[in-house]
């Protein structure tokens, strides 16, 4: 792992900083492919939206770029994490009437998943760890995370590969470190995430994909039963891209057809939408 | 403000501690006066507890007590902040298998609030955050305030000292920054805090004290209109001790005869359960 904080190379970041004490801030982790950042402007795009509703000044894009390169050389393969913290500030929650927000830009290994996840499926697990209501935080990939660190922590056997997560009304909200799709008679259907839940980027991007591709789309209420019904199930996020499921709990999915087919145009936009390493 | 993690002296944290990233972990926040830990072993209690709830091992008491006094001198007065992370662990939200949590504790100076909030009481608001519904975080101090922060960040006049909150349902759970508690007809009552909120140390002594004077104690569910119809209204946690309302929003409180008996008791109790500087 090499870091840059605010610039610099450092292993470490002041013990005053908000992120540590109150998780006051966002974070994004884009996926670095042969020295591409893989859908760099939306994850540009998402943390700057992120910081308006958190009211921190989001960093400047030719920096973070710029730290890209410093962490990355041009034919790298590994994920770059960026986060920005509402930066140092006092003991108390009142966030400072002049902020210096923090960035901390890191280069981490590409996870060594096996192939078989793409081709065959992943198991998932269903999640006792319900997701809080909470719409004024929901959506935004923030560094308030113990239901995930909760949620994961159900599960150490290797043989389980993401869990489903659900609101307090039972309602499937997503996986613990993706998004959730399935397919039902031809139509894709994937969580409403206006009370809970990371809006992911590849979560957009397979939404304008379904729509390129004339796929009808619902964004909604999904239950558990729901789930038992879909014909397809599939999870996403910006290092993985797309697995398919092959099975929750005992319940196993046969399909897969629109799920390759999405899955195909997601790898050929991964390389279309990317920013190549300054 | 000085700090010692994991015991040595420095001002910062590895980078890669789940305290920052995912705001894996728990506070203490002691009041110091005049060398006098107060409430030492209440604290040390609720931090171990959350330390279980969360999995993660709690650290040595002796050890604890041993930084304390290397922060404080033997007559000051000041905050000691207890932060205790899972520590350092990968990019994933999986808690590693071989944990080692991380100490951060430090001191700082005590609060300038002005004699008046406890003489004369505060002026509350009432923030449009909500606290949202998570029954397994709920009562824990824990590292996820972005709540908090937003609820804090509602109001910037020096006039305003303390905010309600409430929970996504409208019930009254808490201050900012403290517990609530309310006076009517010579019964106590405080929100009931199993589904949200921080069960603070005070909280508690209060509620000792309470039993201790034969005050009619009642912990349940408490709305916006009961706070207009109490006779007294008071906020407690660990720096301010209590703190009587004067006001929430335009709506007065004329009483205090209840408050101050507990105030009075209060205050013998945090020299009587407090522990020196050793």
């Amino acid at each position: 792992m090499r870091w840059l904080i605010d610039g610099q190379q450092s292993e470490s970041v002041a013990a005053s900083d908000r992120g540590l004490h109150y998780g006051d801030g966002l974070f994004e982790t884009v996926a670095v492919r042969q020295g591409r950042l893989e859908f760099w402007s939306q994850h540009l795009n998402r943390l700057e939206a992120g910081c308006r509703r958190l009211g921190i000044e989001p960093p400047d894009r030719e920096i973070l770029l710029s730290e890209a390169g410093r962490l990355f050389t041009r034919q790298e393969t590994g994920i770059l994490k960026i986060i920005v913290t509402r930066g140092s500030g006092g003991r108390g929650y009142l966030p400072p009437a002049s902020q210096r927000p923090r960035r901390i830009v890191s280069a981490h290994p590409w996870p060594d998943y096996p192939e078989t996840l793409w081709m065959e499926g992943i198991q998932m697990r269903l999640c006792q760890t319900r997701l809080a209501t909470q719409p004024l935080l929901a959506g935004l990939k923030h560094l308030n995370r113990l239901e995930q660190v909760l949620a994961r922590d159900e599960w150490r056997t290797a043989d389980i590969h993401e869990g489903v997560m659900c609101d307090s009304d039972g309602n499937v909200i997503e996986g613990v470190m993706s998004n959730l799709f399935l397919v039902r008679d031809g139509t894709l259907l994937t969580p409403d995430l206006s009370n809970c839940g990371v809006a992911g980027i590849i979560r957009q991007v397979v939404l304008e994909i379904a729509q390129a591709l004339d796929i009808v789309t619902n964004i909604g209420t999904i239950t558990g039963a729901d789930l038992n019904r879909a014909d397809e199930l599939f999870v996403t996020n910006s290092v993985i891209g797309l697995w398919p499921v092959k099975a929750l709990e005992a319940h196993r999915f046969d399909g897969g057809r629109i799920s390759r087919t999405i899955a195909a145009e997601l790898e050929r936009r991964r390389e279309a939408q990317s920013h190549p390493i300054p």
